[in-house]
């Protein structure tokens, strides 16, 4: 019998069309349609009716190639406001980098986020591997150490931010006109080696608390960074033995930083595509791979890895020279990279396996073989749960809500109906402690 | 009869619980009620039901004094894209400080804005006068002059990125495989004083280009930066002679400026509050002015203005040596103590007066009285309409809605349902170029 009081957690990660590079080339709906905000309205009403904890958008600070697949992408926080007023319980977590943001304006725009909905917001922290310090006058990019000491300063100041007004600082007493007590709203009084911000932050505090702070990085200072602050991680993790090293590499540090591992919820990515038979689930995934343009991924391949074109020809294996590009960003692409030689995938093998969930797992299958991965997983120390990515998206997201839902609800692995209404709640995290206890911060 | 080709602008200029600074003392809802969206749900609804053109939050990124008015406030942006999702018809104005934000995140906030509500959007753009750097280690806070020039370099950016895209740039040939043609979306390329910004954004045009530009400073800098961007003018103007001297030195600015000047909207502030009768209008606002908490009021102006609070008597006339306390930021300041000194005020009058509106116009009167005001502004070279600001929240605004347009409406002067769905399709502004026609800044 599954450990009833141990929450399986389940995320909703969309991504426009679906994960699927070629998703917008095999749905039904027209090219237009994925940016409005009535696509966004039914994915996410079809999350919240399969119970899910929550919905996370990815996010990059600058336009990828914009000719292949559907390129273009809103803030993730006007995005997610706007979801919020259409739904009541689930979820709503997104990205911002620590590299490109004002801690103060990044506080305050996921507070925003967190009140407005109830105490259900949640920051994915990232300080973004990629160059795109362009789009920001920063030149040259930070390497990984400075972004990272930088995302650790961030998440310190967005923390003291955000817990500076105590839950009882507002006494809105009409009799003697007193709105709030000042003495209970506490400045962040922050002087560091990257930010001076003194606050307080224009937000109180929510329904949660603060919003949940989540860590997508898998790289050793990505590790060190969730130890410290995450409550929940994003990961990509290609095997269960993969994924049971890392979570236990990472329930230790959680250990080792001091904090309660079960206040860290492990989700490993998995890209899903369902079919009534497993066939007919593989002949979808199949079709799929089939509309990848692969000329342009192989340039685009070529390119990271600095090498000529003809020097990474399709038919062969990936040449010995290939390796990741960067220590930290390339954790996923490193583990593909791996899997490629592994599995002694040719480049056109490892493009077709790249365009379906870019270094996530792609998992073709019945329901009832996905509900068993999530539940192999779960109960054998692999994953708290699971980022479940729609390859294709209304559809492959109905398809998990209405059949792999409950299947796992039979099993007794996964809520019958929302028992709380904040994210903390659905993830089973504790309120964090306001700044009261912090005399000396106190202003007024 | 009234040029019916001229449209009123009615826009709502929307304040937690009202612009009166005792407003949450009065109404009849709890304290805690102002900052949910269900609050911010019911006002939107109520405007877009009196077919106003706009609802718009004004915003300073720190804390002002939070122990006697609601003091927090949510990033402008995350509470419209809410309300867009709630809406269907409403323009959603927010504001955004070009002295603490970076333009390709807030290009990309409000593009995010403008595309999920289907050309809605607008940016009011202000450079934030009173210092708050400490928010953000900006220190020491830069002067009017240099605000001001690296806002008009900053609106420069935003308007190169959101016109970056053509609006034939998304192919979405689903046979082919082509999302979008590459050399129809155009770097910014923008490298200036104050900022290197290539681009492209994230985010294309909307179905009204971009966002409406929207100034509200009226200090000379402030009417500069108008003349050669703004859309539309927030101002405050205490009488229509005032009105008329601003309305026709802006419209003349912006013909030098090489505008049309009928694509820049200038809307007075008017503080509404409303009656059956007049002297039911008259006693609401007493009643409202008794809540006032003078001390605190007393001493926030003996501080704003230098002295100590004994050298400013409360019922006496301000000391002489009073005056505004910045050129530029002070320009509402500046007409309340002219005012004061017109009136001869004692101090207990004008912080009254100041409570009220905070320096804007306060009209307490009956509906056919506001009525003649706005139709006797409008028709004589005063506005091209006003921003309504209700002193109390949902109630002033109702009755507006309920009382005033039906009167604007049977007098011609006002739209009997919307005739568009854009913003600027409200504002009867035209929709921009894109940067098509910019060919040595093409990418790809």
């Amino acid at each position: 019998m599954p450990d009833q009081s141990r929450q399986l957690v389940l995320n909703a990660f969309l991504m426009h069309a679906g994960h699927h590079e070629a998703a917008w080339r095999h749905n039904a709906q027209a090219p237009a349609d994925y940016l409005p905000l009535k696509h966004w309205v039914e994915v996410a009403r079809t999350a919240e009716r399969g119970l899910l904890d929550s919905i996370f958008f990815a996010d990059v600070p600058a336009l990828q190639a914009p000719d292949r697949r559907p390129s273009e992408s809103l803030d993730p926080t006007v995005q997610l406001a706007a979801i919020a007023a259409v739904t009541e319980r689930i979820g709503l977590i997104g990205t911002a980098s620590t590299t490109v943001e004002e801690p103060y304006n990044l506080a305050r725009r996921f507070a925003s986020l967190d009140r407005l909905s109830g105490g259900r917001a949640g920051w994915n922290v990232v300080t973004t591997g990629g160059d795109v310090g362009f789009n920001y006058g920063i030149n040259p990019w930070p390497e990984a150490p400075e972004r990272y000491r930088r995302g650790d300063e961030f998440v310190d100041v967005v923390l003291k931010l955000w817990n500076g007004w105590q839950d009882d600082a507002v006494v809105g007493d009409k009799g003697t006109g007193v709105w709030a007590d000042p003495t209970r709203v506490h400045a962040a009084d922050h002087h560091g080696e990257f930010f001076d911000v003194q606050g307080p932050l224009t937000v109180g505090r929510s329904e949660q608390g603060h919003p949940v702070v989540v860590q997508a990085g898998s790289s050793g200072p990505g590790i060190a960074l969730a130890a410290k602050y995450a409550e929940a991680v994003f990961t990509a993790q290609r095997t269960i033995e993969e994924g049971r090293d890392f979570y236990s590499t990472l329930k230790a540090a959680t250990l080792k930083a001091g904090r309660n591992p079960d206040h860290l919820k492990i989700l490993p990515g998995i890209v899903t595509v369902l079919g009534g038979t497993e066939a007919e689930a593989k002949a979808k995934a199949e079709a799929l791979d089939d509309l990848i343009v692969l000329d342009h991924a192989h340039e685009q391949l070529a390119r990271a890895v600095g090498l000529p074109i003809e020097q990474v020809p399709l038919d062969a294996p990936l040449p010995s020279a290939v390796r990741a590009p960067d220590e930290t960003t390339g954790s996923r692409y490193q583990l593909t990279l791996d899997l490629a030689r592994r599995e002694n995938l040719t480049v056109r093998q490892l493009l077709r396996r790249l365009g379906g969930g870019r270094g996530h797992r792609v998992f073709a299958g019945t329901p009832e073989q996905i509900a068993d991965q999530i539940e192999l997983w779960f109960t054998t120390g692999a994953s708290d749960g699971f980022n479940i990515m729609p390859a294709t998206l209304p559809d492959t997201l109905t398809d998990f809500v209405d059949g792999v839902v409950p299947i796992l609800q039979q099993r007794g692995l996964f809520r019958t109906e929302y028992t709380g209404s904040t994210l903390r709640e659905h993830y089973g995290l504790p309120v964090p402690a306001d700044r009261s206890a912090i005399a000396d911060l106190r202003v007024g």
